[in-house]
């Protein structure tokens, strides 16, 4: 699919609330899904829903989780349970006149659908190395590849770009108009991740620099 | 409760991977749900499972989220579902000398529960003002307080509370003995969230300067 296509909305993803800030395409939904290095995967045992934070990397229309074969997520998940995964970028404190209005600048994604384990090994040391590209471009080259023993302790799932749906809010306040002549400063806290310089390894050899792309860490990537 | 009390973990709340980043004192959660501006709640609808973002306050053992009362979250939450509350903070890249070793350094509290509507009147005041105060500590003395057309309008939910676990890890990577002589660069990229000047509405009258607390934006609010 080419990133210009859109996503069909469906009841479970048609934003209602707000319309206006919803966004199908694909342009849009990966941008977010790129430049984000944690989703929240939410899914449902025994009825109880759980949230949990974790790494994932986009590849194409595909989403890959990963983590240890033992962990209580990745065990519901690939037995093949309704999942969520959402993404959120929150870009700035958008500050009203009145309480009512105050709001935040954010742009995030849902994806709804079921995530099945990936056991093509080619397509999961490709996702294993998917996923390292997503948190710092270029440092699969760096690093040692996984061997067969960290292959089998590792679970990947991968949930297919199917029922997703983008919303984004940006710019100024939106009071209402008896309150603009109000004496309070109104406007937008622009808020962004920042990177500090990178701190080493207490055992990294003498003479090893810190790689370029960890010195000037920025998302989206460079 | 004081700060220096525990949680009771439950089995739905006992953290079993690698259960030493694992914490249930009210002091490590209540600072980590403090520090945090949003999280994300988890519910589910016809079996499917939904992760929405959204702003939130705590006030000591009980957390408040808001909306619309149109919304799909809030009419869900209000009907008494079991749902989960998610907060996370992202706090660094760990560049480990293998692909398998890298991590990330966080620090994530997740809430299980029902949210119930606050209906007293008092109650829903104070919460809304709270969660402004959540966002940027002051602001709900510079500006208007809701009105009675804008609380009728306003959902608030309150969880209280009681099935909670934090979870966090810091440091350096953890490599394998076999790793420590390789010549990859390892180590932590911290990461923080960075406000930048405020921004004036374009509408905003002249000479009203941005407050203190928003040109000098941090979290944890000072």
């Amino acid at each position: 699919m080419s990133a210009a296509s859109d996503f069909t909305p469906t009841p479970r993803t048609s934003v209602r609330r707000l319309p206006g800030r919803a966004a199908y395409d694909r342009a849009t939904v990966f941008a977010i899904l790129d430049e984000a290095i944690v989703c929240h995967v939410g899914f449902a045992v025994d009825g109880q829903p759980f949230v949990i934070p974790t790494i994932y990397a986009r590849v194409e229309d595909r989403v890959y989780l990963h983590g240890s074969a033992a962990s209580r997520m990745l065990r519901a998940l690939a037995d093949g349970v309704e999942a969520c995964v959402t993404v959120t970028l929150l870009d700035g404190l958008v500050l009203a006149r009145s309480a009512f209005h105050h709001s935040l600048n954010y742009r995030s994604v849902v994806a709804l659908g079921r995530a099945r384990p990936v056991a093509d090994p080619a397509e999961k040391r490709a996702a294993l190395e998917a996923i390292v590209e997503h948190v710092l471009p270029g440092r699969s080259r760096e690093v040692r590849a996984p061997d067969v023993r960290e292959l089998a302790a590792t679970t990947v799932l991968r949930l297919d770009l199917e029922e997703v749906s983008a919303k984004v809010r940006t710019g100024r306040p939106l009071d209402d108009p008896e309150d603009m002549d109000s004496p309070c400063w109104a406007g937008e806290v622009p808020l962004r991740l920042a990177a500090l310089a990178p701190v080493p390894d207490p055992q990294l050899r003498a003479g090893i620099e810190a790689p370029e792309s960890a010195r000037h860490y920025r998302r989206p990537a460079p």
